[in-house]
């Protein structure tokens, strides 16, 4: 029976027992983190291997003969450049290699458009009296934590289980000239794990902006990153641009964060040519070159394409069993309930749960007493503000499996103690 | 005898003999690089056992326990802040920790200030109708490069062999709000290995610049790089600017680049309290953190500071015998010929050489037709320009041993070729 349809007595009777079973938890000095998206230690066990060869007994020699020990190559190592392009499905000439990290690429990609103009007849954003971005929400904090440092006022887009609302995209991105971009994580997006339609692909590819300097900043952070059996697919955007000739529109983000090691993987981007040749001003000036020993030990570790799909299989491997059980515990203790609704993605590394409206902070507070840390409530939304309190973004990845049950438990009885509250309290 | 001593017919004589001599290493096809500070083959194998040390076997935690596999601690690993403090001669928790590059850490704190006011009451610099920053000369092509991409009018001061000269700077910074910043190599500067003396720092960490917003570009690059069995000391520019109170002035800088692998090294720099929060501000929306198996595995190997000090012994035996060769050569070839100037450095990178006025270019260019690349003439100055075409940037250690006596054979070739033919020209 749904709560809503529950009479006084029987939400203040639930409201005992949830009391008391959440009373438990608090008994129990738990200390449990579900906050972020941090791969667990089974899974960068599993690629531990891949520090054994690069090692002294190796010549460091690229394909192609390079002492990869030293300075060079700006753009990185060719075989990196090629498999990164099929992972962002771009051309090899498309991709830049870079650091550990594509959020870093993200904002020193922004960081440059707000001191140099990203096309010709377009200003550095800093000049702009008034300069705004698009951002799907529920979505990543730490690409809102980007427009909100550079000063962008963030319009939000609602999600849906096709990608952003097109039809409010479009409408914003061809009359606005002060919308200069759009947060995108196309594939298992971060939280919900939605994967982007192609009409939604092909619907970007053939926008057209008001602002010349516009750019859709596509953030393919788990390309690969399936859970279930049957993946998702993604339609290319820059294929679908270089039919609309809108190859300038997108610019493309990746990484190895979550195939290999947080932190110390490799990250790359991919542009179309004139946004590239602005982007790659700057890296001459920036730097003499990324890690080319880490990129080395990355592609002799992985040969290919292939060599990292059946990696990701070891990955699925681990996960599947923690979201199947995330999504096992939500159905059993909210689903009668009727208050709360979540999704079931096919990769990524989040469950997107909207609980009871007004809620939400309450229950990340309550979570937290009990010794169990969630991601703030209001994380997937500019700002921090969810204006229902009631987006929850649950990280099943980087608990052992064994506290992930318990931690479960305490979530759903949080969720459930406070929404039957709310509706004592608004009877 | 000095080539100004020479009459005509000497200089004619002396021309024809040394067209010979190019011709005799035109013929012999050479390709030989002494372009830029890369490390020679032999200086990377010293430190190839550190790729052993951060392997499957090893559990990848910090000595606190941390697993540095993972995402976490922006600032980086607390042992490698303490080991960079020492290097830098600041406070542990004045250290951040970066990715792999000086150079790139130098470029983002430029790029921070250009959209970010650098303290309060002023105004980011892409605002600042005119700005300048002073470029002691010779100097470093790739600081220049940074302060010419964002647009600075580059004003040069003159090297003298305690540093740069004192009152020109004093005079500049103290009266002209418009000057933003001073790039310095403190120890063994490139390209001219000298050392700035405790007086220079002094008066460095005494300044009263007229900019609130000025600061020091303390890139200390060769902090512990001796070539000399006795190597020169720095003063600590920061415990000097907290005698005066003038703690917010320096930004320092330094790597590994050229104590383990260019590329794979890892960075770091340090600042006073307020500025760090500027920069932080801006790390934190930037990156999640940077590469810690990389620091770990540095950690591992050096254990402190005496075995970077050990290590660095065996750069030196490497490159001693080769500043060595290229003072002999200079030496035995070029002064008794009186047109040409040299630093006899203690640590670094380079042998700066003042050829001819109005020859350096021109020296470049037949040492590149002979097949030996130098650095570009003019690079040690702002915008590409020596004024007065004389400096060139030896860089000894990239070569093998083997090469470089005749690659210095062709640049004394080239360099005197071109002074009897200038001053035949003139005469």
């Amino acid at each position: 029976m749904y709560y809503s349809e529950y009479s006084r007595e029987q939400l203040l009777a639930e409201q005992e027992s949830l009391k008391a079973a959440y009373k438990k938890f608090l008994d129990m000095g738990l200390r449990l983190d579900m906050s972020r998206g941090k791969p667990c230690a089974e899974q960068l066990d599993i690629s531990v291997h891949m520090l054994d060869i690069v090692n002294s007994e190796h010549d460091c020699k690229s394909k192609t003969g390079l002492d990869c020990r030293n300075y060079g190559l700006l753009e990185g190592l060719p075989s990196c450049r090629e498999l990164f392009a099929k992972l962002m499905q771009v051309k090899p000439e498309e991709v830049m290699i870079g650091g550990n990290s594509s959020l870093n690429m993200m904002f020193d990609t922004i960081a440059t458009f707000m001191y140099t103009p990203v096309c010709e007849g377009a200003k550095p954003w800093l000049f702009e009296e008034k300069r705004k971005f698009l951002c799907p929400v529920p979505g990543y904090d730490r690409h809102f934590g980007i427009t909100e440092y550079f000063g962008f006022e963030m319009i939000t887009v609602p999600m849906t289980e096709s990608g952003p609302d097109m039809d409010v995209v479009e409408s914003l991105v061809e009359n606005d000239d002060t919308i200069k971009g759009i947060w995108c994580v196309p594939k298992y997006s971060n939280p919900q794990g939605y994967t982007y339609s192609d009409e939604t692909v092909k619907r970007f590819a053939a926008l057209k902006p008001k602002a010349k300097d516009f750019r859709i900043i596509w953030d393919d952070a788990y390309c690969i990153h399936d859970i279930a059996d049957e993946g998702d697919t993604l339609l290319s955007l820059m294929d679908e641009c270089r039919k609309t000739g809108n190859t300038e529109l997108p610019i493309i983000f990746c990484s190895t964060s979550k195939i290999t090691f947080p932190g110390s993987g490799v990250a790359a981007m991919a542009a179309g040519e004139k946004t590239m040749e602005v982007i790659h001003r700057r890296y001459q000036s920036q730097t003499i070159g990324y890690d080319k020993i880490n990129m080395l030990r990355h592609m002799l570790f992985f040969k290919d394409l292939d060599g990292v799909k059946a990696h990701m299989l070891k990955h699925k491997a681990i996960l599947k069993p923690r979201f199947d059980m995330v999504l096992r515990k939500l159905d059993a203790k909210l689903a009668d309930k009727g208050f709360a609704k979540w999704c079931k993605p096919n990769g990524g590394y989040f469950v997107s749960i909207d609980v009871m409206e007004n809620t939400a902070s309450k229950v990340v507070r309550m979570c937290k007493n009990a010794g169990l840390v969630l991601t703030s409530a209001g994380a997937t939304y500019p700002y921090g503000k969810d204006p229902k309190d009631s987006n929850i973004r649950i990280a099943p990845t980087f608990p052992p499996a064994s506290e992930l049950e318990i931690a479960m438990d305490v979530f759903c009885v949080c969720a459930r103690l406070c929404a039957v509250e709310e509706l004592l309290a608004k009877a």
